[in-house]
């Protein structure tokens, strides 16, 4: 029995995930990668893209019924490791003990999910498929494959999960009463890797996330299994330093030299890099509906592009598939009602997250290195272990704490801003944190406002 | 002697006005439309489709040493005719007296313009000619020509004057670091007749913009020379009144029999168009940079198409214009330096001119037919006539001071408007508002923040 054919579009960890849900609950479904199978022919050349997972992402895939295997590979990060400009160490925990984030390979897990996919009976998998073209009245899609030939797909409904650049939206902006909008960001960035040791094991602390901020830039980096960091380089593209202002050796060696000192022992050819390699953009998409005609849907960064400032991109996404898989079952594959649910159940919360990953960026490259920052995350800790209910800091939200959602993470993020910003103007907040008239008076205009 | 060669995409009003000054200014210029020359083949059908210009664009105009012949045919509105749905009709003036906004003909003052463009010996203007393609980094560009065969033009410079739908801005999706937005408001529109009296006079008073204010819908009516009124109706696409909920000939007849009982007198077939008519979406684009490699350039509705609701479209393409102009002398023809000026200073204006126009549809809508903002209007136009230095009504920097950017007319009217919420929550406002204790007040709080 089945309720219909799905084409997938793009076979990335969401595409991937979205399509064994969509065969779980009985749906023929094609999943169409225009890339080769990297599970065949190497398309990483041996680089390490990693990402952040965190329990929205692994909530879902736990409803997906797809158990959590893939935390075998993944590295639990349980606090920011900051490097000062003068190579000082500090420790900022992510949340409670215990609470980490997750470094994860995106080519492990999006392989781990595409062999999930081949067994299931009723989903097949098509690699060097590019998308030419999409019916949006009948959900058909035309697909290039070995370079000339063309091949219509016939289907009773298509999913967009082709990512950030993704072919199914840049079609739709054709689609009347479609809104779009791509904005770039200043920064771009480049990637770097620190080796490992040759034991194998990690040059820098495992189990962190290792930020330089530097205010206006900042490096970070992740660590792999393989004992190695992929490191990434945000720097503004135009201004000064910008990746168009550095564009003598000397003066790049000298950039890296003044500001990552530390760094500088162990990462690879930086300077090199570089020197050779384009900066890539930073930019976010947001549009509305994220279905046409109920017949075809926009999935992951496909719907929502976002920065990663706040490491929820891919959780974003597969949050999205956790609530199609709820609404399939709460609307009875009536697709005419769960588009429209769907997206409008998704779209406040991607929105959030949107604005959240931006802000992050101020946070993570500014404020980290900031004294102040981080005692008020320490008064924030310090309130919520006395009062849970009343008290969860932001990140916790967004990070930890998957029955939130994003939009109302955002709203109470912003009143817990309005009260932490009378806290820290008491006099002498500094010396007197941990006293318990703080505490008191965190109390009080936290029970008013939240 | 010439400055170089300019393609000019588009022969709308910008895009006439922008070859003549480039014209003027010593450039050979190729202007680009794709369809026919309205003055040789009629492509208006009958239709007389109005525009509002006002004080902006009559400037801009002058600065380019056109004359105001245009005026002629203009017709000057002094006052809103606000018609509320028992058919008691109400006058709300623009501004002081004598301040008028104008009824001109797209049409009309489009081809004024192309006459002055055919005189200059610079300028060449070619119709039916649909731009194919644009290579960013040559300014050259593809047309095509009777359906079929495609040329090369090959320029210096290119300018995208194409419109909201602007092909140049949409090919520009492509090039690199290139943010864009084109967002759907809930309205959309089709437009009615009021036509002549058997005599040529109007049937409604002539030197007025004639509004029905129906809150989420409304009527509008500008006058033409020859009697008619060209009518706007303004109703949301989907939800409940929309264009979407009337679909039975016998709701849309009770529909305008209810709302628009007066108007019924006059308006030609409502009920068939409306039955008939596809209505027009409205959306807003929101871009930048406006150009690209210096050599590139957006202008008018294909930067930044806005919504109607502050008669302001035109007038701030011509405004765009006037810009050039300027920094041509000032940049003495070094289009690198002209480029990035340009779309620095004109940017924040247009964006603050959208944000204006989304806001008046509630003002027009709704607020128009509300009691307490036309007597807010009498305050603020008293107290304006008191000091004029002090205040001038928003509606009045945007409309009636074209030295007033209006990204600062948006700044004050938020300022104003903070003002006036505490004027207008005095007890007794509706029976003291001419008391000279209300004009000291307001003076105290208008010296204090403005």
């Amino acid at each position: 029995m089945t309720h219909g054919r799905f084409t997938v579009a793009g076979g990335g960890p969401v595409g991937s995930l979205l399509a064994i849900l969509l065969g779980r609950h009985g749906y023929e479904v094609g999943l169409y990668e225009g890339r080769p199978d990297s599970r065949v022919t190497s398309i990483y050349q041996g680089k390490s893209i990693n990402i952040a997972l965190s329990d929205r992402g692994w909530s879902s895939l736990e409803q997906i019924g797809i158990s959590s295997d893939a935390k075998a590979d993944a590295i639990p990060m349980y606090h920011r490791a900051i490097h000062g400009t003068d190579g000082e160490l500090s420790a900022l925990p992510y949340g409670k003990e215990g609470d980490a984030i997750w470094s994860v390979s995106r080519g492990g897990i999006n392989e781990q999910l595409l062999d999930i996919a081949d067994m299931e009976p009723n989903i097949e998998t098509h690699f060097e498929h590019r998308l030419v073209d999409v019916d949006f009245a009948s959900a058909s899609a035309v697909f290039r494959v070995e370079g000339e030939r063309e091949i219509i797909v016939a289907a009773d409904y298509l999913f967009g999960a082709d990512g950030a650049h993704s072919k199914v939206r840049r079609l739709a902006h054709n689609v009347p009463r479609f809104s779009y909008s791509q904005t770039y960001m200043p920064q771009s960035y480049i990637e770097l890797t620190i080796p490992a040791n040759p034991n194998g094991s990690h040059r820098l602390e495992k189990n962190a996330l290792h930020i330089w901020p530097r205010k206006d830039f900042m490096l970070i980096a992740l660590p792999n299994p393989d004992g190695t960091f992929t490191c990434t380089l945000f720097l503004n593209y135009f201004g000064n330093p910008s990746f168009e202002s550095l564009q003598e050796r000397s003066e790049v060696e000298r950039f890296f030299r003044e500001n990552f000192a530390d760094a500088m022992e162990y990462l690879e050819d930086p300077v090199d890099i570089f020197m050779e390699k384009t900066a890539s953009p930073l930019f976010l998409v947001q549009v509305f509906p994220w279905s046409f005609n109920r017949k075809v849907g926009l999935i992951g960064d496909a719907a929502h592009a976002i920065v990663p400032f706040y490491g929820q991109g891919m959780n974003c996404g597969f949050e999205d598939c956790a609530e199609l898989n709820r609404l399939i079952e709460a609307h009875d594959h009536d697709w005419s009602a769960i588009f429209p649910a769907y997206e409008n159940a998704r779209k406040p919360n991607a929105d959030a997250i949107a604005e959240l990953s931006k802000r992050n960026f101020v946070e993570m490259s500014d404020l980290s290195g900031d004294r102040l920052f981080q005692l008020r995350k320490k008064i924030e800790a310090r309130f919520h272990d006395a009062f849970p209910e009343l008290w969860t800091p932001l990140y916790s939200m967004v990070t930890f704490s998957p029955e939130v959602p994003y939009s109302e993470a955002l709203r109470v993020g912003d009143e817990q801003n309005r009260v932490m910003e009378k806290i820290m103007q008491l006099p002498n907040i500094e010396n007197d944190w941990d006293q318990q008239t703080v505490l008191d008076q965190l109390h009080e205009l936290a029970s008013e406002r939240l």
